[in-house]
């Protein structure tokens, strides 16, 4: 009887956006492994640590966020071994996941090493879009809106390109490419309406026009959302 | 004192994905409203059943589901005025929403009806797109990605134009327009990895690579993913 890898969504901050699935789990699994930036406490045990049977065995791992994703990768691979002989021995394990595991998230490089030779269940989490649009109290895409999803470590040319005549946008990532960003929505028009939120659904969350946001880089938990038509949700 | 009108976004369609604040919401307000398209039963409110308070007054609105927006927005309008009531005599609600309120819903109509007057709070929900992806265990982005979302609906030279390209996508509504939308993932190079998910997270779920999928339409509660790095993750 070989283990069960759940990698659970634990949503975008607010403990109360995790969904009963994932509590039921994270309740009930004997290991708990999760991201712990070297030097930092980890996010996504922060968020689920209320949820978290309190008997279970905790696997921090270390897992370096850099633009090269080959540090990230090894840490993975390392980790997968030791995932390896727990889901071997039988043990079911929970592999925490800010927002959703298959949204953006680094630990899909988990599936690659480990599905092969074990079960794996993705417990879908809340997006940081759908909390940052939740929060503005505007639609991220309604009727038949094309609706895009730009890492803003996209090139300049392939920016301009989704940016123009683009419905509605969620740029991700923006970090120190804020400048860039900034520039790439002044020329498609898409300026006007783009609104940047901070931690969202967090006690930190921050809701600012970008056109009147100070800072030259924005924070790793931020979004900025785009809206052609955002006049008509004023 | 006026009410507060919550948008609860329920999820796909297993009601363990509903969030834990949606559900302790759906315990405690005492009017719950929710689309019931004439006819049939309401999905979302099969989804959230289990959660409700067996005292909440049920309030369900004809919405009626058609291409041309109008008569479900003529509905909208005679549910806000019902709403507006109630709000204004201090009472909160809860609307029941398919998947994530503001993620393509069409009660996004209410919030133009009635955020001048009252508060409303969006509860966000887990989308069928994240739902899709966790059952097929495959990214619906990563990296640096481009992730677009188009739905059926759109034209042929716009589809077109979109699919050329692009690194994954997901495509909604496609019911009947599922013939063109064949062609154009054809001349895309996307149809290799297209999978459609029907009635993702339900008992009724079914997956099947698109290229072996026989109907000429496809059901409401369907979603196309198509991944053109999908090689790496079979």
């Amino acid at each position: 009887m070989t283990g069960t890898l759940y990698l659970v969504g634990v949503g975008p901050g607010d403990p109360e956006l995790l969904t009963l699935k994932a509590a039921r789990i994270l309740g009930t699994v004997p290991v708990i492994s999760f991201p712990n930036k070297p030097r930092l406490n980890s996010t996504s045990f922060a968020i689920a640590k209320s949820h978290i049977n309190p008997g279970a065995e905790l696997l921090p791992a270390d897992i370096p966020m850099k633009a090269d994703p080959a540090p990230a990768q090894a840490a993975y691979d390392a980790l997968a071994a030791k995932l390896d002989k727990l889901l071997s021995a039988g043990k079911n394990i929970a592999y925490l996941c800010e927002g959703d595991p298959l949204f953006y998230g680094s630990a899909i490089h988990l599936i690659g090493c480990l599905a092969s030779g074990h079960n794996i269940e993705i417990v879908p989490g809340i997006t940081s879009l759908s909390a940052s649009a939740a929060t503005i109290c505007r639609p991220l895409a309604s009727r038949s809106e094309v609706f895009k999803v730009l890492p803003a470590t996209l090139g300049d040319k392939k920016l301009a390109i989704e940016l123009t005549g683009a419905d509605t946008v969620a740029i991700i990532k923006a970090g120190r490419h804020l400048p860039r960003v900034r520039v790439a929505l002044e020329r498609s028009g898409l300026m006007q309406s783009a609104v940047i939120v901070e931690h969202a659904s967090t006690l930190n969350e921050k809701i600012i026009p970008l056109s009147k946001y100070q800072p030259d880089a924005a924070p790793y938990f931020s979004t900025i959302l785009c809206h052609r038509s955002a006049g008509r949700w004023k």
